[in-house]
């Protein structure tokens, strides 16, 4: 932690942050500039807040300069993570691409989205049976039945499956249907209960960057389901919110190479939700595996026109199978494999 | 609902969509214009999805021209809705600033924040027991033992109390306590599990926005609340998500007329969690009033320096005192009274 | 300047920043902490830069710690500067308002406007000759022949004139027409030879600020009129782009006490530009003056439908003179004047 | 154009909506709905603006449905343009990468510059004479001499140069010394006057996307240097400014196949200045080149701690060459060639 102090600092108000630090511990290293006064904690900053000292007498600005997350953080765990999924590795030299509607429909609907995905090349399916909906009025997903149907059509082609979780009291139905990932959403990336209850069990865990949140931000919500025991996080990073109005989010590829040198946790990439449009998921999914994504959820749909949500963003099982041959070769380029 | 098609459309795909229009029970209005046809809708739109028609061949965009939100819209009830707070009416002439500080602490804390309060002139108390942290790691808030605490630190000044509630499972302990209102964080706007939860009990809900919420989506997620049957919302604006880095939000005062012409709900402001500084919060504040807020949530701690969270935005009780003379003297500007 | 070291920092690392901050005359001090090791640069930062030590191996990042900014700021001139614009004080405890049509259009039009504006109690008039336009088919302003019909509209009430510069080769012009105060538009903020160039003339400058600048950045756009030697700035706030798209831009009353405390200049808002709608205008010009801005940019033309440019967001004559009631009012509750 | 009317509409009002689209030249379409009545106007709607229909009584919105660029368009120009560059194609199957420093210093590190970029395998260079610096204190650019400079490196190797115009004033000196591409940065890209000078010669033209510009103003900015006559005109993104900290700005490459869909014209990326650091090139490199950028923008320095300016984001010679071999085998992946 570094305190600046104002201009016309008194020795009095230094000594009341000395004093301050030395009550918790840690020591106080004061440099006297000639435009500012420096004071830099010596000891565990993790304990300190900044706002234990901003509101000091003389203190212009605190700021931490250690991470604030530890357990994620690469500094603590220098290998890459590889997350194993019901055999499936995520987070190695192999890349995997989850594929699957946005929601479960028809059990009908999820045996044909189960063989197309399996068919494209995918070791892995994706699905909504808990759907968040900007609306009250809209379809909110079949729930647990929903959890039915989807696992069932997965176990026909031996397909793990991903899905979104919503409330912690929906977790006793996802460990009876053994979903082999718990999806996180982006309007929960700060649900911290939700987090915590995460963190209590051994599943794999997708973690979605919230609208807005900062790389930090994110860090350190996975911090919370790491506290809790649970390590199997992965990061998927979905679009963030800016003022661009031409399509739904803005895919931050940078926080794809940033995320691979702050955690040695698995990125993957959602590109179907990032731009919202089906036109747009190949440039940007190969972007994503360009820019060293571990993996990447893509919605496909057997007829997207009929699609009960996100019609507009669904692939073709065609339009995968396709996709997944140029990726194929994208990874080659960098020296992974599909 | 407005659909736009492509330049070079055919007569197949306009039937197309009029096709669809009519199995959803809508009529269609065909206006060829030279550079693009226009398909209107006719009839309740509300049924309908953008992604309904987006995906199909010839359609360019499609956009909705009624609004989604229905109870909570001024179209569906002209007059201000006043809400009741145990007799303190919030949403009428009278501002309300409800005052106190960010977390429960100490009874002996609180019993003097109470005190404080309640001497600046303000009728209704905040005070957190369960607090969001960014940090697993920092204090989680007293939990059920704060509200405990609060309860008979408000009691003993007939002070209505205000508090977060993080997970529907602590709702059974707001109710115990009688909590005089709920309120739903930036980081829960859209947990629509929660917001469900408290639509279906009949308590006033302060419903913060969401960091990078759109007025249209915080509007949704009252409209959660409002469909399960709870129509007692108070929207409060707390600083919006931007590029400046200055201060921790951006205070959106634009929101404030907009919601007032949107929705017939009040609406307050937090300047506290907006600026991030208590320096700030007086020119905040008045802003907020000038611009027709129908109250404030303002933080004020008995010893800011020593607060557990967030000291550096609190107010001084001398401090909180002063400024409600001002706010007094802006309300009277504009004919409201404190 | 502090710079803040790796984790597996060696000596020799911390030799070559030493070396470099030696060889600009500065001196470091060395804080060994337990996760980081901090140098602090003691001398005048001003001339280093962050991207001259972070390429340096084990550098992890540099920061500065003094403002950049130098004759604008406040630590460099105490008082509140207050700016003659021909007689009329602005940045002092008079709060004024500048009243006028977006753009010139005819010399009835301006006649007109300078007598309602006059009538209303402004004692300055806005217009524009020169028109930044998104399209380059609509109309650009009348150029010239526009500073001649304001200067003569503005000349029969005595009103000063505020118009925008957009190129350097328009500032003869400006000077033959001797306009009162030259406006430097939000998409010229940091088009840095227009600000040098009127850095060199002795004429008050409106600095808006940029679509997306941060207070940092806005300031030394500042700094670089101000280092020509022309200290005679006013800044305007005139709302930010962010992810809302209820309204054109977000007004940020947060800027007006943030600059206050940072610099001695003047500091005024454009209420009309910020939430692009007339009946947006009276909330937020009161929530400006509340929040203590020195004074107001207001849209108001003769007959709002029938304006060229911007028709949306022009008061008519009587909401304008309503408004200059309330503004009175609230100015008066802050201890100020209208 | 859509005029949607307010709920309550009368006859009257949607009579003086029809008669301002009459008297504009075009017609009405009026389809009466439930909730609200849709006016469509049927003619060219390029010459409506929004807020000549916005302020009447009785109109809740407008919107255009067709673009309002039209040069720029691929509506107009259905083929991809490709540019000549003194021989060297852009905008068709072969990428270009065009390399060099931020800025010209010295001859000595121009030539080796030169050198490195030839070397590397890229067939354009670019260097900065005229720098835009956030600080009037930092080094501004050598200017002319610095042209002198750059065209003798590059002459000696046959590199087509790319540097920066701030002004319209030094137009005759890139005339002078023969530059081969001018770019317009992104604090110009909407200095109209700029844009309309660049607009009447017949030099290739970068135009940088401003820091928060949509997609839409970037084409309109476009625009006005086509409606001057040039239409040899080369988009680059460059990352937007966002409320991310993490880095300097956030990289949008959803951008390419948008505008790729949307214009003709070419598009490349600047991951140097998108990103801010070195290490973050070669990802976003390899992104934008999988998502189908025509090119790149990068910085190399001979010797990056020694830069001038932007120290940190320079690649060194070495990495450079590597990097080359990893676009190559991407674009390979895609169907191109490097």
């Amino acid at each position: 932690m570094i305190i600046v102090m104002g201009r016309e600092v008194t020795d009095e108000q230094i000594g009341a942050v000395v004093k301050k630090l030395e009550a918790a511990g840690l020591k106080a290293n004061i440099s006297r500039g000639i435009e500012r006064t420096v004071i830099g904690a010596i000891g565990d900053e993790r304990q300190l807040s900044e706002e234990m000292f901003t509101p000091l007498p003389g203190v212009e600005s605190a700021m931490h300069i250690a991470k604030q997350y530890k357990i994620v953080s690469r500094e603590s765990h220098k290998q890459n993570t590889i997350i194993d999924i019901a055999g499936v590795p995520l987070g190695g030299n192999q890349v995997q691409i989850i594929g699957g509607p946005c929601s479960v429909e028809t059990q009908e609907q999820m045996d044909l989205s189960a063989k197309f995905v399996k068919e494209a090349g995918c070791r892995l399916m994706r699905g909504g049976a808990f759907k968040p909906r900007t609306s009250p009025y809209a379809f909110q997903g079949h729930g647990v039945e929903g959890l039915d149907i989807f696992r069932k059509a997965a176990d026909k082609f031996k397909l793990p499956i991903v899905t979104e979780l919503m409330d912690a009291r929906q977790l006793d139905a996802f460990i009876e249907y053994d979903v082999d990932v718990i999806q996180i959403g982006t309007r929960n990336m700060q649900n911290f209960d939700l987090l915590k209850e995460v963190g209590r069990i051994n599943k794999p865990v997708i973690l979605k960057r919230g609208m807005s949140a900062t790389i930090s931000e994110w860090l350190m919500a996975a911090e919370y389901i790491a506290a809790g025991g649970n390590h199997n996080i992965i990061f998927c990073e979905r679009g963030i919110r800016t003022f661009e109005t031409a399509y739904r989010n803005v895919l931050d590829v940078t926080a794809i190479p940033v995320l691979k040198k702050e955690t040695h946790l698995p990125v993957i990439v959602d590109p179907s939700h990032a731009g919202g449009k089906a036109w747009m998921v190949p440039a940007l999914s190969q972007a994503a595996i360009a820019a060293g994504a571990d993996g990447l959820l893509i919605e496909m749909h057997p007829s997207p026109c009929d699609a009960w949500c996100d019609a507009d963003q669904a692939l073709t099982p065609d339009e995968l199978k396709k996709l997944m041959g140029t990726l194929g070769a994208i990874a080659g380029a960098i020296g992974r494999t599909l």
